[in-house]
C-alpha cells in the first residue's frame, strides 16, 4: 500500500517536468451552489490531464527502459506519449479504431506511435502486453499500479499547500488510480478533510465496491459522457487504498454533468471535459449531503472543441 | 489624446478590484503555427472580459455617480455592472431583446436593472442616454471615452511586465477602445514591437478606415461570428489614436475565426469567445506575413457554453 512518502518522492521526482496547476475560483458559482469552492485546474497540466503525473513518475522508476507502452484511448495515452518523450524513448500507444479523434492527434503530436489495427476494448490490454515483451519496452498501467498512484496524489500536495481548511476534497472515480493518490496524501496530511469520490451513476461500480467492502466490476463499458471513467471495475491495489481511506463516493447524473462541464466553462472559462466536472456535478445533485467548503478536482480538458 | 500616463494612472486605480490576468503558452500550438506564441488571457478577468477594465477606470473618475448606464449586449455591459458593484451604485443596462440569452444572465447576476423592451442595436444607444438624463446616472460608453481607453490599455503593462520582447501584439479591433489603450502603452514602452488589430473580414471598417486615413462606417452590423466586434465604425477619439499608434490590421475570414476559437479551447484549455479567437485567427490565417514572436489578445470568455 503506498503512502505519504511515496507521493513525496513522486513529487520530487517528477516537478521539474510538469506545472504547477493553479487553483480557480468563482463568486458567480459560489453563489449559485451556495458553497465556496475551489477547483485544482488539472486542464492546464502537461498533456492536459492529471495522468501526466502518475506516467512519468512510473517512467521515471524504470531502469533504463527501451520504450514504454499504454493501452488507452484517453488522457493516459498522452501522459504515457509525454513521459516517454522527457525519457527521449519511444513510446506505443495502442487504442481502439473508434477512439475520439483529437486524443489520436494528440498522441501523434507528442511523438508516439499509434497501434490501432483490430484493437478493442477487450483486447486492447493484451496487445499492448504483446508489443511491450516483443520489442522489450515498458508497459504502464492506467491506475492498478502503486508509481502511477503515488503520481496522481502529487496534485493533492498542490492543493494543500494552496487552499486552508477544506472540508472535503471530491474526486473522480474510474479505476481509482488518482483518488486513491490523493487519499493517501490528505489523510496524511490534513486528516480532518473528507475524501469523496463521485463517478457517474450508470458507472456506480466503485460506489457498490465501497459500499460491499468487495471489488464489483460492471459487465460492459458504461453509457456515459464522462469517457475518462469507463473502467469497469476499480484496481485490486486502488481498491485496498480507497476502503481504507476514502470516505464515501457519490453518483451523479448524465445531466449533472452536462450542466457542470457548461457551467465550469462559463463560469471559470477552464475548459473541461466531461470527467473533468464530475465534482462539480456532485456539488450541483448533492449540494445538501456536502459541507460548505470544498476543494474540486477538475482532471483534464481534453476533448472535442466546441464550435459556434 | 490619451498617454501613457493616463494607462498607469488607470492601473493604479483600478488594479485593487481587478485581477491580473495570466499568460498562457501552448507549445503544439507553437509547433503547428511555427511561431512562439504566448496568450493574453482575459477570459480570466473580472466579468469575464477586458472590459471590466475600461468600466471600471471610467466609474472611478465620476464625481460621486448615482448610477451607471451602458448600451450594450455584450462584455461591456458586464463591466459597467461589475464597475457599479464596486462603487456601491445601481446600474441599468440597456441590450436589444435578442441578444445572447448568457450575457443577460450574467448582467443580472452582477445585480443590474436590465432594460429590453422597445430596444433594438439602432436605438440602445439614445434610450440609455434618456435614462441616464432622467435619473441622474452617468452613460459609460463601450470605447470612445478616453478614460475607457486607458482602462483597457492596463493589460499592456501587465503583459510588457511578464513578456520579454515580443515583436508584435496583435489585438481585436470593434470600436477600437481596447487597441488604442494597448497601443498608447506599447508605444511608450517598448516602441520596436508593433501593434496589429485584427478584425473579421465581413466587417472591416477598421481596415479600410486605417488604410484611408479617414473613419469609414459600415451601413449595417456585420454578421460575424465574432459578437464583441460587430460595432459599425471606430470612434473619433479611437480613431486619432490608431491612425498614430497602431502599425497596421489584419483581416481574418470566419473559419479562421471558428478554427482559432477551437484551437485555443483545445490546446491552451482557455475557453474564448469568437472574439477572443481574432488574434490567433491572424496568426493561422497570415502566419507568413507575421514575426516570430507574437503576444496575442484573448479579449473575453463569455458566450454560450459548449454542450456535450
Amino acid at each position: 500500500m503506498i503512502e505519504l512518502a511515496d507521493v513525496y518522492a513522486a513529487w520530487r521526482r517528477i516537478r521539474p517536468y510538469l506545472h504547477e496547476t493553479p487553483v480557480v475560483t468563482s463568486r458567480r458559482l459560489d453563489a449559485e451552489t451556495g458553497k465556496t469552492l475551489v477547483f485544482k485546474a488539472e486542464p492546464f497540466q502537461k498533456t492536459g490531464s492529471f495522468k501526466a503525473r502518475g506516467a512519468l513518475n512510473k517512467a521515471l522508476l524504470l531502469e533504463r527502459p527501451k520504450g514504454l507502452v499504454a493501452a488507452s484511448s484517453g488522457n493516459h495515452a498522452q501522459g504515457v506519449a509525454y513521459a516517454a518523450g522527457v525519457l527521449g524513448v519511444p513510446a506505443v500507444i495502442v487504442m481502439p479504431e473508434d477512439a475520439v479523434r483529437i486524443k489520436k492527434e494528440a498522441v501523434r503530436a507528442y511523438g508516439a506511435e499509434l497501434v490501432t489495427q483490430g484493437v478493442t476494448v477487450a483486447n486492447r490490454e493484451r496487445i499492448a502486453r504483446e508489443i511491450a515483451r516483443e520489442r522489450g519496452y515498458a508497459f504502464i498501467h492506467p491506475f492498478d499500479d502503486e508509481a502511477v498512484m503515488a503520481g496522481q496524489g502529487t496534485l493533492a500536495l498542490e492543493l494543500l499547500s494552496r487552499v486552508s481548511d477544506p472540508e472535503a476534497v471530491l474526486v473522480p472515480v474510474g479505476g481509482g488510480g488518482l483518488i486513491s493518490g490523493v487519499a493517501t496524501a490528505v489523510k496524511a496530511l490534513a486528516p480532518d478533510v473528507r475524501v469523496l469520490g463521485v463517478e457517474p451513476a450508470v458507472a456506480a461500480d466503485a460506489a457498490e465496491s465501497f459500499a460491499k467492502g468487495e471489488r464489483v466490476c460492471l459487465e460492459a463499458p458504461p453509457a456515459t459522457v464522462a469517457d475518462g471513467v469507463r473502467t469497469l471495475c476499480l484496481g485490486e491495489r486502488t481498491f485496498e487504498v480507497i476502503r481504507r481511506r476514502v470516505d464515501g463516493i457519490l453518483t451523479v447524473s448524465e445531466e449533472a454533468i452536462r450542466e457542470a462541464q457548461a457551467r465550469l466553462i462559463t463560469r471559470t472559462k477552464v475548459f473541461a471535459e466531461p470527467t473533468g466536472a464530475l465534482a462539480l456535478a456532485a456539488v450541483l445533485e448533492h449540494g445538501e449531503r456536502l459541507p460548505g467548503r470544498l476543494a474540486l478536482v477538475v482532471s483534464g480538458g481534453n476533448g472535442e472543441p466546441p464550435r459556434v
